[in-house]
Order: structure tokens, then C-alpha cells, then sequence
């Protein structure tokens, strides 16, 4: 066990790294941030940072000789960065194995396939030709993503007509992509769990999920699924991290169709947004359970106290902080960015709805 | 309202700043913490630090040029540091007046006495003819204060024998004292409120408190007194807070004597030890709680969703915190000192009872 007075080592400067942060502060740890951005939301509340490219091979071997372990606020660190990270004297969790298949659309399939999970039909698009054959098997409408760096609805086109394939892979720049077809589903939900050094399985109840425009809008607390497809949710994400090896939160997102059947859609190994809710409603919010899970202590207690929702405060939505701040039973939590750019994420509100 | 984004002035490094730190930096806000201490506990979570002496008037005021308003984590600020403070651009909460009023037990007593509420027997002691004037007034046994500078039971003698008196008064270096007859309480309580820019008023369930040593060693809420009592209390607390003009959170603590009666012990312009648990049975903790009223905010919600209980981790107590963490339905919170020396605060422990 990492004992309280280490120092935990965080990539990434946004949102999920101050409130992993915030976190590791009430264990007793301090913390170091390591980001390229200046004046990050994370390094505000950290003990250390160091500014620099995650391609900054030298920064980051003398980050991972001044930390006890190291973690991530997001999947898309660079394979060579993961690499160094792991040759230093910390160690790297979750690890840099799952981190890079979590980065690849197709890999993350074929994954949730071995596991024996339903997905979306999907096909590898690595041309003009393999865009044509993914179109003929899958059909229109589909939707074009590419492989990797996609997030909050970014990397992705919509394909309603195959007349419009070619221009929609150029949009993405013609980059290796996954052509997927459309799901006709009824909700979306995401399990976050937590996996720790001893294989220990802790999870929360499963979220509700209202998207906007690609971006998580609203997280609902409990879903209103079966307690059949629940529990499927779950063994699913338990199967994921038991086959990673994982230590730390991991979160997937489902689709769920009207007979209650679930499609995996993607996995995030890391904190969630839709796991937020779990600061304000349960004994171990989702932040100090993955703090927990990599410095090898026993998961806490992810048992829910209350129904739930939270709203996520979008780039100009964060005005409303005033009207928020006044409201009985809500929490405002804003992440003290400079700047509330369009699609930017600002902040977030809870509604305790039942006790 | 200071708005998010806005910097927080923290004077003190200890636990309570670095708990108001964390508290501001969920609402949006950025930190600076003014403390002479090196590689304090607060620090480590804040934007900013000042690391001086509180006599450095240039600190002083450059600290207060760079903060949006600024607040204390604890009332013993040298009055010519306040007023340097005041002097300043930003407003400073609560008012200086309010602590100059709390450093002093016998200024203290005399308010409480004017607020109608009951206190122990007291008489100022200032030499050795007034101190056996007040002895004879008082009788003994009898406990002997410094006037100022006392908390966690320093500063005090008690005295069993007239005989000794001069001993005890020696003991704490002759300085100007209090002598307080001994209260034969059935338990201690403690009152936690907050008072907003508007005059508001919050106030979370009273507390009860168990003390080893003279230190808090347990909390429990709800206490287990009368609801008469709970409501005098609680408008003792509320009657104060008006009368000083108060903003942000101050905490009062009382005997209860056998038959319900109340004795006013003492009070702290500031978020409180025994208000730890706010953190985790309420909505709005203490420390948020504080950070809204001083921001000029609408105070938060103080309703308490569970039974709890507070367990101080006071020196080597800390060593106990591998047990802890794996306790299930416990908040484990550490403070991040580097050295646990006997009766210092190194964390706390909260258990939810029912919920």
C-alpha cells in the first residue's frame, strides 16, 4: 500500500485531474500534475507540476523518478510517453497495455466481441475501397469515426447516404477509421467500476445517459433498465478489467434496445463524467476509488445513498452558476477554467432527488 | 457574489485552510494561503502560496493585492495583522473586530453574559491579589486561563487546592488570565453556523463532543439532548453571529448540564473540528459553507441525510489508517503533515450509523 505523504503522479491538467486531485488530498497525499497546458485546472490544486509536451522524454523520466505511482485523466497519451512512463522506478496504473487498446475504435470492439458482447456491426475503413465494402455489408445510414482521438462526439461523420461516404472520410481527414451502423436503441447507461492491485471488484450503481450534440448533457441515477440487463452491464465491465489486468476506474458505455438487450459501445479507462454523481451520493466518490485502487489500498464503499442527477454545464452554460448557487439540495462544482469556450466543459450540478 | 474564478485569501496552513482550499477549488475558486509555515498542509493544495512571518506588513499587503477577499482558518491573528489586512483592497471575513473578540476568554464570557446566556463563574486575573480575590469568589476547584492564545486545553491549570494557586498561575507564565469555576456538565455540545453577506443564517444539527486531554477526540450527531436545548443553542449561536456582524461559518460550544440547562464554554470565529462530519452527511459542508458566505453567496443546504460520528486521528492515531480505509462505510481523511507529533492533528475518520 502507497502510504498517505506519496506522492501520486497525474497526466493531464483538465477536470478529471483536479478532481482526482481534490481526492488524493483528503487521503493525504500530495500530488503532481504533468501537462502541456499552463495555468491547467489540475495544477491549481496540486502540490507540483511540470509543464512540458508529453513527447518531452526528459521531463517525463524526472516526473516518474518524483512520484510513487503514476495515473491519467485521459486515454490518449502517446504510446511513447506510456512507454517511458513504465521504464521509471513507479509504477504506471492503470497500465500503458490498456490504455493504448482503449485508444483504437476497432481494438475496442473486437474486444468486447472476445468478451462475447454485442456491438454495433462495424468494419475496419482504411481506404476508398475498404470505406465502399464497409458500406455494402453495413448499409446506410452508418456512422464514419476514426480510429483514434475521438471523443465527446469529435472524429466522428455521419453517413446518411452512400453517395456522401467519400466526403465524409475526408472530413476526417481520411485517417484509419471504423465504419458503424446506427443503433436503434432506447437509452444509453455506463457502468464505472473499480478494479484494485489484489483483483478486489467494486462497482457503482449503472448511470442513465442523456447526450447533446455528441457530449454528455445529463446523468440519471438509478436507470431505469431491468435489474437483468444492470447486472449484464457490470459482469461485462468486471469481464474487461479482470482481462486487462486493470487497476484503477474504468467506465463502459451501453446502449440498451427496447427489449432490454445491451450493445457495448465504447470503454473508458479512467474516471467518467457520468460518474460524477458519485462525489455527492455515495460513500467513495469514483475519484477516490480509482486514488484508492492505484496506491493498492482496499476499495471503499461505492454503495449509493441517494437518487440522483447531474447536469453538465457546457461552455456558456457556467453563467448559470448563480441560479445553481442558490438552489436547495444542488451542488455546483466548477472546474475553474479560464475560459468558457463553445463545448468546453465548465462545470457540473447535482440534484440529490430522493433520500 | 465574488465570482468563480476569483482568488481566495487563506491566512493559516493547517488542516481547516487546507479543507476550506479544497472546499473553494469545487466551487471554481483559486487559493492563496498566507502562512509562515514551509511546505504546509494547505499550501500543498492551493494555486498560491505566501510563505512569511504574519508581522511582514509588505507580505501582508502584497497578499491582500492579490486575493479577492480574505478569510482565517483560525482567530489568533495579531490585531495589527487584521488591521493591515483591512486596509486592503479586499474585504476581509469575517470582520477583524470578530476575531479580536474571540482571542480573549474573558471579553468572550462578558459577551455571552450581555447575549443573556449562562456561563461558568468567572473573574479576570491579572496579578496575584486578583487572583486570590477570584478564588475566593469562585472557590476551587477552579480552572486558571490565559486570556488569549489558549485552544486544544493549552494555556490552562486547573486548580484543586487555593494552596497551589501561585504554582498554576507561574505555569502559565503570569499572563493575564481568567478564572473559571468547573461546570459538573453531562456533556459538551457544540453549535455550527454560518451567517451570509445578507445577514442569512444556516446552521447544521448540533453536535456532541467528547473531549481526552482537552482535545476533541469524538463527534456524534445528532447529539443526545433535548430539542428545547438543541433550540436554545442553536439561537445563542444565531444571536452572536448578529451581534458581531458575522460572515462565514462560527462555531459555539456549551455544557448541558443534568437538567438541560446550557453553559456557553466558548467560540470560534471559524470552521470547526467538530463540523468535520459535515463533509459527509450534509449536502453543504462546513468548509464550502464558509467559502459561499465569505464569497458573498447564498448559504448552501445544511440538512444532514445520515447519523454520523467523527473520529480525531491525534499523533500516532494516524498510524491506524490502513484499518480504517478498509473499514467499509468510512471516510478516511488525512491531512498531509509530515511529521505526527503527540497531540497534533493528523486526520479523522467518519462513520455513517444510519442513513
Amino acid at each position: 500500500m502507497i502510504a498517505p505523504g506519496a506522492t501520486i503522479g497525474i497526466l493531464g491538467g483538465g477536470q478529471l485531474g483536479r478532481m482526482l486531485a481534490l481526492a488524493a488530498a483528503e487521503l493525504g497525499f500530495d500530488t503532481h500534475i504533468f501537462t502541456p497546458e499552463d495555468d491547467s485546472a489540475a495544477a491549481r490544486v496540486a502540490a507540483r507540476a511540470t509543464i512540458a509536451p508529453y513527447e518531452d522524454e526528459a521531463a517525463l523520466a524526472a516526473f516518474a523518478a518524483a512520484v510513487d505511482v503514476v495515473t491519467f485523466e485521459f486515454e490518449n497519451v502517446p504510446a511513447r510517453t506510456a512507454q517511458l512512463l513504465e521504464a521509471g522506478r513507479a509504477p504506471v496504473r492503470p497500465n500503458a497495455a490498456a490504455l493504448a487498446l482503449a485508444q483504437d475504435r476497432l481494438v475496442e470492439k473486437q474486444i468486447f466481441r472476445d468478451l462475447g458482447v454485442a456491438t454495433a456491426p462495424f468494419a475496419a475503413v482504411d481506404d476508398d475501397a475498404g470505406l465502399a465494402a464497409a458500406l455494402t455489408t453495413i448499409g446506410a445510414p452508418a456512422i464514419l469515426k476514426t480510429r483514434r482521438l475521438g471523443y465527446d462526439g469529435k472524429g466522428q461523420a455521419r453517413i446518411a447516404d452512400p453517395a456522401a461516404a467519400g466526403a465524409a472520410f475526408a472530413l476526417l481527414g481520411r485517417a484509419p477509421a471504423i465504419l458503424e451502423g446506427v443503433i436503434d436503441f432506447e437509452r444509453e447507461i455506463s457502468v464505472i467500476g473499480a478494479r484494485a492491485l489484489d483483483g478486489g471488484f467494486a462497482v457503482y450503481d449503472v448511470c442513465e445517459n442523456i447526450h447533446r450534440g455528441g457530449i454528455l448533457a445529463i446523468t440519471r441515477v438509478p436507470a431505469a433498465i431491468s435489474e437483468e440487463s444492470a447486472a449484464r452491464a457490470i459482469q461485462t465491465a468486471k469481464n474487461l478489467m479482470d482481462r486487462l489486468d486493470y487497476v484503477g476506474v474504468l467506465t463502459v458505455e451501453f446502449f440498451v434496445l427496447a427489449g432490454g438487450a445491451l450493445i457495448a459501445n465504447e470503454f473508458a479507462p479512467r474516471v467518467h463524467n457520468s460518474g460524477h454523481w458519485t462525489s455527492d451520493a455515495c460513500v467513495t466518490s469514483q475519484f477516490e476509488q480509482h486514488i484508492r485502487a492505484i496506491a493498492g489500498w482496499p476499495l471503499g464503499d461505492a454503495a449509493r445513498l441517494a437518487d440522483i442527477e447531474m447536469i453538465n454545464l457546457i461552455g456558456a452554460d457556467v453563467e448559470q452558476w448563480r441560479a445553481f448557487a442558490a438552489e436547495r439540495n444542488a451542488h455546483v462544482r466548477l472546474y475553474g477554467k479560464r475560459e468558457a469556450r463553445a463545448g468546453r466543459k465548465m462545470g457540473h450540478v447535482t440534484r440529490l432527488l430522493r433520500h
